[in-house]
């Protein structure tokens, strides 16, 4: 370790990961603290609690993005921005977005406590709603932040339960007391993101850190099939409207087209609503989800638009309408932040391997908007968005250590 | 008409329809009176006082059947039983069920008004949850009242909030003032239910009434899928066990398997949830419904012994478990009753085809009890289960005279 090494209190940082997944825990290890829910603001709350005993400064902005500040010697600078997301899948782990988050808050603390102050300001920041499990799309915050999507195109989105996104940020900010609002977009220096690897790489190779090369593209949809409803016992097949027998057709053609050699395609409907959903009633609306995601551009953009005409071509007698959330395209990190992030880690001593990103990540908005970088850490068996997810103790040390050391590196 | 026939009030016959489809009217005409929800109850009170006013005595028993009963001059009689049931599907119409408690109640009041006692007592009957679409399997009151099942086996079943179906009889029971009780399974000397059809033959055919010579038979099961929650972006293919997929496999296998060309299989897969049902998350679990009739045994026995196999053939990596939930073969009412039901149907000056019943219905189980009969009335463009459920007003009071005289002979 170099002697101008800013060193971190791993024991606190993992304590704040237990003390943090109490906020939303199930009784069977996991965690469901989905965006924007009581068990998220309760979770917040205690991240401005311990923002503020360690000396940084809170500020929230109308999407309800929480940044937590240390000052720099010339406060009219942009920050540099590190951190992740609080908020969870229903049935999620304690490690995913949480780690980003809590390494870097122990990271500028770290640096606080070894009483350096750093020319450019740093923040902490817990972007609203990168799940998007709740409320879809994800990573709503940072896109909203970046100016990737409007504020006022997200506010009116609704849960399942008929809830609006406007108004559980509204629920949020007003009991925010104390926490000074800003504005949207405000310009950043950098964004660093430290996350779990959420795939089994870095476990197998053996490997305390990967630098992250850059993101897979993601395509999301939204397809809507309509049916008519009608008796199970007296309805002849050709008299049928049936429209989750044209959704298992459509749900098939698409696992048909996307089944490459390779096995690169990331295809997945995760979500599959029936109505009205009863035994002997044939289902007159069907809607699903679709998550497809691949790491060329082009091909994706092939494979994104060739939805569409399979669910056209498999609707039997019902109507189907297929409506695009969300199209991302890949992207790589500036060579420049991964050049630097391998450097610290050498430096320090751990050992480290590029590796690509299979999973969307707030870092991924942040890239259009500032020099963006991000750094993974194992998790056990590649095992993530499950109750099941796990980490070890000094790769999350590791991790804010090398945070800590990168920030320093970039406020400088 | 014979100079002996009893006549009925086909007004009266109508504005009841009218009114006992206010208690769970939606918006869009359709009815929500689902089995021992708030809505039925208020139903089974409005029943109980038109019986009270036309003379007619409530009962009980301990599975919340309802019985009204015209005494008959030898009260030691088993009684004559006709009605049907008054619980509707989530998105049902005005008269599935509805009709026959309505149309025998009618015939029981015109016969009192007529001043006739009959010999036999005769009873109007609502059987508890017939649809068995909030508590699964149907026809349970019927059921329990004719032995095909035990009471105990019924009372822990539950409904998608976890409610008991035990907790809400004895909820429904509590409220019962004054309504005598009685034990199950009573004898009884005969049984006759009046229903639409639920299908479009009576109406292409331009009969108004229909002489119900059986009922297909029927199997319905449950279908368990265990996968493994994953992350939809970092998981490859082949590590995924991803239960949604396997749930389509599997039912378009069955779909497949089930695809007859005289289109004489009904096969429906009604209902299906998925766990997490979250848009990037692999589902981690899948259950769905089967319901499968056919009008032959034997064929109905080897469809339905192909479920398991074709589900364990297309599974994947993932678990799967089938259960049975109900075997009701095909049957055919005795001749006799039939015959009795033509005669009348014919002295009246109805209209009138022989027809088999698609859909089941609880004289299926009164079937194995005592001598059951149907009669059907058209339902426009077949359409049931379904808010647009529409049938004539003269094709309703023409039921209800023809059971009130088929009661007469049948209670003599």
């Amino acid at each position: 370790m170099p002697m101008s090494a800013v060193t971190v209190n791993g024991t606190r940082l993992w304590d704040r990961l237990m003390a943090l997944s109490r906020h939303g825990a199930m009784p069977n290890g996991g965690v469901n603290r989905q965006a924007l829910s009581d068990e998220e603001m309760a979770a917040r709350a205690e991240l401005v609690a311990w923002g503020r005993t360690a000396g940084l400064q809170p500020f929230s902005d109308e999407a309800a993005n929480l940044f937590l500040r240390l000052e720099g010697t010339d406060p009219a600078l942009p920050p540099v921005l590190a951190g992740s997301h609080i908020d969870s899948q229903p049935t999620g782990g304690k490690f995913d977005g949480a780690l980003g988050v809590l390494a870097a808050l122990e990271a500028v603390q770290s640096i606080k406590e070894a009483n350096i102050t750093p020319r450019f300001p740093i923040e902490v920041v817990a972007w609203m709603n990168e799940e998007g499990s709740r409320f879809a799309p994800g990573m709503m915050g940072s896109a909203v932040y970046t100016g990737a999507r409007k504020l006022p195109d997200v506010l009116d989105i609704r849960d399942l339960s008929g809830r609006r996104v406007g108004d559980e940020i509204n629920s949020l900010l007003a009991r925010d007391n104390g926490i000074p609002r800003r504005a949207l977009g405000r310009p950043a220096a950098a964004f660093l993101e430290a996350h779990i690897e959420q795939g089994p790489v870095l476990e197998r190779e053996r490997k305390t850190i990967g630098i992250v090369t850059g993101i897979q593209g993601k395509r999301t949809f939204r397809v809507t099939i309509i049916g008519r409803e009608s008796h199970a016992g007296t309805t002849p097949r050709a008299a049928r409207k049936d429209a989750l027998a044209a959704g298992v057709a459509i749900i098939g053609a698409l696992t048909q087209a996307f089944l490459d050699e390779e096995d690169a395609i990331r295809f997945t409907v995760g979500r599959l609503l029936v109505e009205p959903n009863a035994p002997s009633v044939v289902p007159a609306k069907v809607e699903f989800s679709i998550d497809l995601r691949y790491p060329d551009a082009a091909e994706l953009t092939r494979l994104g638009d060739s939805v569409e005409i399979i669910a056209q071509q498999n609707r039997g007698p019902c109507a189907v309408r297929v409506r695009e959330l969300l199209h991302n395209s890949p992207l790589t990190f500036p060579l420049k932040l991964r050049k630097m992030l391998t450097e610290i880690t050498a430096e320090l001593g751990y050992s480290a391997m590029e590796i690509a990103s299979g999973a969307g990540h707030d870092a991924g908005y942040l890239h259009y908007f500032c020099p963006a970088g991000m750094i993974f850490i194992p998790c056990e068996g590649g095992i993530s968005h499950h109750p099941a997810e796990s980490i070890q103790f000094g790769h999350a040390a590791a991790c804010a250590h090398v945070l800590a050391n990168a920030l320093l590196r970039l406020a400088a």
